[in-house]
């Protein structure tokens, strides 16, 4: 009796996902599931991205966390929709959580959506949001054998960030060892060297403003 | 019926490492279980200290990972009792599969036994494994929100590790922040600032040599 249920759940999960992802299209938003470790600096991307397209791009934002609403707190400096979800020590975000985020934003009044996912680079993989691409972010500082170990993510992922690109001065990083090991994995997707802080992030916005021209056209 | 199959497999999973337990305690060996996120510094860690405590300490590591050796391959350099444990898509380390572990290892010959969590910072910490304590390790690069952020790793472990303290001038970190919102979380655990490459771990050489005096006396 065990596995039935199981097998339910994530069946469960993908229905509500496609739910969610109906909802998305018929409002022509591109949506993005930001997936990395805790500190990878997704939420400093993001508040990056958005000063840097305000006024050009219409974002809103679903942060999943385990606790505190500090993430939302610092993104909502730089954006109106900008929604919490609390999982508790739920250590990822599931569909029908992203359909009750996605009753607090108006969904008509974006160009794009970012789930911020729980800080945790394995269990967010598997579950399907309803998200039109995932991205998947690293740091420079984690270390070059992140890929390989975590090679799901590098699989399912459309697009791979590796942020913190100003620490590569002090820190020992291969570059030539995480591609190699990323094309190993998936040859189809696209790595971008960035860094939040500093505001490298050129590659990134232009991939942003790509995905919302194709769908528009 | 669905909950009391969840209960099931974590009541297995406790029965199963009061079986560990008792197996590394009448062998007299102390047991860590080392929590953190991807690329913290775990392994480069438990490196930096098999080096320092060769020939002193006899130290015994079970790693677990999703996938590839690369971890046990470089402990392995400075310990000839290593054992790599992959969990494929499983996102933390249960009790049967360190008691499948300790299969592989003469624990008469250890004096402590470091169990390398799978790298993630929330699902490992709800499973027991029959270690005596959970040390969590953070590193500076990940921000200072990081322990507000992930309150069940302060509130379980005994000992919590900040990594990567040569990053200090290069990061921005509120070390008194931090230190707050663990004291609020969990004003019993110690915190050790720590750099692994740069071989800072006097604190915690000699934490873990006190642990093994205190089980002999």
């Amino acid at each position: 009796m065990d596995i039935p249920i199981v097998e339910n759940v994530l069946k469960l999960n993908d229905e509500v996902a496609q739910i969610n992802r109906a909802k998305i299209r018929d409002a022509g938003v591109f949506c993005i599931d930001m997936i990395g470790s805790p500190g990878c600096g997704k939420t400093a991307l993001l508040e990056t991205t958005l000063k840097h397209l305000a006024g050009q791009l219409r974002i809103g934002v679903l942060v999943g966390d385990l606790t505190t609403t500090r993430d939302a707190q610092r993104i909502a400096q730089w954006c109106s929709d900008v929604v919490q979800i609390n999982t508790g020590k739920g250590c990822h975000l599931d569909a029908n959580q992203v359909r009750q985020g996605l009753e607090q934003i108006d969904l008509a009044n974006l160009d794009i959506l970012v789930i911020e996912n729980v800080g945790n680079l394995i269990c967010p993989v598997g579950f399907d949001l309803g998200q039109n691409v995932k991205v998947g972010v690293f740091s420079i500082a984690e270390g070059d054998d992140k890929a390989a170990k975590h090679p799901y993510i590098v699989q399912e992922a459309e697009l791979l960030l590796l942020n913190k690109m100003d620490l590569k001065p002090y820190v020992s990083f291969d570059l030539r060892q995480f591609r190699e090991d990323i094309d190993r994995i998936n040859s189809d997707v696209q790595l971008m060297e960035i860094s939040a802080t500093e505001g490298w992030i050129a590659d990134w916005v232009q991939w942003l403003s790509r995905q919302v021209v194709s769908k528009v056209s």
